[in-house]
């Protein structure tokens, strides 16, 4: 296979005059043929223009942050313990940090030992360890529908079935797991693990409810399906106390992966996974061959940051600053949507999944937008299976509340026009820079 | 196959009395059922203690590093860039910095455009990606006999062969290439890389010469296989300038690696790969499905440390230092060690590898050795094959030259006993602890 025909086109010969684009094209293992970049790439680097209000990016808004807390931190961590934080370090993570990750996660009546923490790249990293350690290709993992983008991308590069389970107003819909979870056995396939996201979701907004957690809990023991449970938004609630976690109820058949990239930084880029006891042994075996560890001195800049300052008052802070942002996109929703749309009010988080009237297609639509100086994410992208074209992904997280306002009156302009074309004309083509196609868009950080 | 047996003892009802200890055991993907960890680990443990000396780690000394420069370097990037190095980044890498390490890798000759150079969290992660990238299960990867444990750990995660190629004191043997790439292709097998370290080999210590250069570029050109160039050692020549690298001369058969843990900070996880321009696409798309993107935090702070320190008079102090170690190292092995025991002496880098006498087996005297308070790693280690019991990598990277000669000197006395051993006996039985396995031991920074 390696010797012909790619031979005529090998590495030393690169195809000539434009007939091959890319020598190595029969080369690639096969979970990354359908490794492609998202065509709605393009728009976002015009998307990322000053003049363009963007309800696209989950980018948390950290001009809160105490720098001169962060920098001071930092330099006293280098002056006392440089020889630490600038060596390797555990592969399973900085100890002092996963003490911490322990109390953090006690917020949400979790108790665990800082044995089972193992330290990621990002949670992002933890969602890719869990899937290479488990998911062989055809696979099935149960997905909430719609779910998270860079989730479905893992999944998918590792060559795993996503099945969408239905959610509504009160988060994943236990009957609906059920049903999946037969249906999917029926077909002989195997289910590796439910892929949820309990709190405030991305990118639906909703949040699992109290009543639902056992009921999901329990159809998950019953038939044997083990729950990877991410949490990134658990502490950034608006109206009460986090919600227990479903970890907390149940350590043997959940993985719980948390961050700190929504309640601190991202460019730390330091999430984990708390996971029963063997599991844990096999993702520190998987965190040694991808980096060998992960970054002691972002680590350690975290743990400083988290013993030296008031972590929970700052995170009190953003959650209000978040609040306000929440309330500036209901109130513009309100203000200047098409009476056929529909939403949600999230309680926490960064989100609000906008349904629009029955025809109009948010990825045909999103040139336009984008042209009106507005973008969001298509509901394409949060899906495996190509639905979602009547649904879009709005974020309050990093515009003002001002800019909000504007960014809404823009979109809302955007669909009114989209409506009459179609009353006018039947319905409308979709561009040709972004027709119609199956499956979702590749994750990148604009879109994280 | 995940509702029989797996379902009698899943997640939510452990296995009763000790039977079962990981009641995940038939979940997991094909790829991990190999990934267990190396038995020689909890002797590493031991060798941890300050009475060890240990010649088995591959820790950089970065005790010569300016904490001085580098903490206000920080401290001056929180203060003027926190809210970028704080926030996501480019799932690429941060522009300022590829830029920089496209100067760092003019010193090997390579031009280079930054566009095609993708950060890593550490160059582990590129060897992890660019695996991922192209080889499916039983793809083969060629490899130096012996080869980096954390490359082979990567490479048997994602189940490829690994075919080890004949080296030498002028490093990988091009008829043996040739070879190899023959008869692999002949058994029907599909070659995906050649995976190659040409400067100071981790383990063994030798250097392509620059006769052979050419040579392997001609035979991986003719029979069109791509070359994976690890070089984390590159600028840490004790003699000369640095050797002009295989990319600098290929560019579009060659994927070029390289790091700043050697010469700057591991525990910033900070690396690259320099790739084809298709390849580099896909490499970041798998870094995005890894991480999103690599920590902007330490990306900016190796790039403030470049761009305010002499960074290469740093690595010539650098240099400096490994050269008296390596010194220390050779004069210790000539007045101590059996006149049986053959070793190279390296020109650069971190690792010596000795040829232990006849019918001694290294993997079964480590216990006796750490109990003699010297640690090593054993050969075995460094062969996808079982093979190289009869050798051992010894470091001179990390312990000072009184510590290394004190080692030498521990471990010479434990040889001695395993020599006068077989003597008596005729054969000295594995330790129950560390039996004979085929196979090598999984990666850990302590072996990196």
């Amino acid at each position: 296979m390696d010797n012909t025909p790619a031979q005529q086109h090998g590495p030393g010969r690169p195809a000539g005059s434009g007939t091959r684009l890319d020598s190595y094209v029969d080369r690639y293992a096969a979970r990354t043929a359908g490794m492609t970049a998202s065509e709605i790439r393009a728009l976002f680097a015009v998307a990322s223009r000053p003049e363009v209000v963007s309800l696209a990016g989950g980018m948390p808004n950290i001009s809160g942050l105490p720098l001169d807390v962060v920098g001071s931190a930092i330099g006293d961590l280098i002056a006392t313990s440089g020889p630490v934080a600038l060596q390797y370090g555990s592969g399973q993570g900085d100890p002092a940090l996963r003490e911490q990750i322990c109390e953090v996660m006690r917020l949400e009546g979790i108790e665990a030992h800082p044995d089972d923490v193992v330290v990621t790249v990002g949670s992002q990293q933890a969602v890719d360890l869990v899937t290479r350690i488990f998911c062989d290709p055809g696979d099935v993992v149960l997905c909430e529908a719609p779910s998270y983008v860079g989730a479905l991308g893992v999944f998918k590069s590792f060559q795993c079935d996503v099945v969408h389970v239905e959610m509504d107003a009160d988060g994943l819909v236990p009957e609906a797991l059920e049903q999946a979870i037969t249906s999917v056995r029926a077909s002989g396939r195997t289910i590796k693990f439910l892929y949820t996201i309990p709190n405030f979701h991305n990118p639906a907004g909703v949040t699992l409810t109290p009543e639902r957690r056992p009921r999901i809990l329990e159809i998950c023991r019953r038939h044997d399906i083990l729950v990877l449970e991410d949490n990134p938004y658990g502490l950034l609630g608006f109206e009460a106390e986090p919600q227990r976690a479903l970890r907390a109820d149940e350590a043997e058949g959940v993985i719980y992966l948390g961050s700190f990239s929504k309640t601190f930084s991202p460019g730390m880029r330091v999430g984990w996974a708390l996971a029963p006891h063997a599991v844990r042994e096999k993702l520190v075996l998987a965190q040694e061959s991808a980096t060998l560890c992960p970054p002691s001195f972002s680590q350690m800049a975290v743990s400083a940051y988290l013993s030296t300052h008031d972590w929970q008052g700052q995170i009190k802070q953003m959650r209000e600053m978040y609040r306000e942002r929440r309330d500036a996109m209901m109130e513009a929703l309100r203000d200047f949507m098409p009476a056929t749309c529909a939403w949600n009010e999230p309680e926490g988080g960064f989100f609000v999944w906008v349904t629009l009237p029955p025809g109009v297609d948010a990825k045909a639509m999103l040139p336009r937008a984008v042209t009106a100086r507005v973008a969001y994410v298509p509901g394409t992208a949060f899906f495996a299976d190509g639905f979602g074209s009547g649904s879009m992904r709005l974020s309050f997280c990093y515009p003002t509340p001002e800019r909000i306002r504007e960014g809404v009156r823009r979109l809302a302009g955007v669909l009114e026009e989209e409506m009459e074309l179609r009353q006018t004309f039947g319905a409308v083509p979709p561009s040709a820079a972004v027709e119609a196609r199956s499956g979702y868009d590749a994750p990148s950080s604009d879109l994280s």
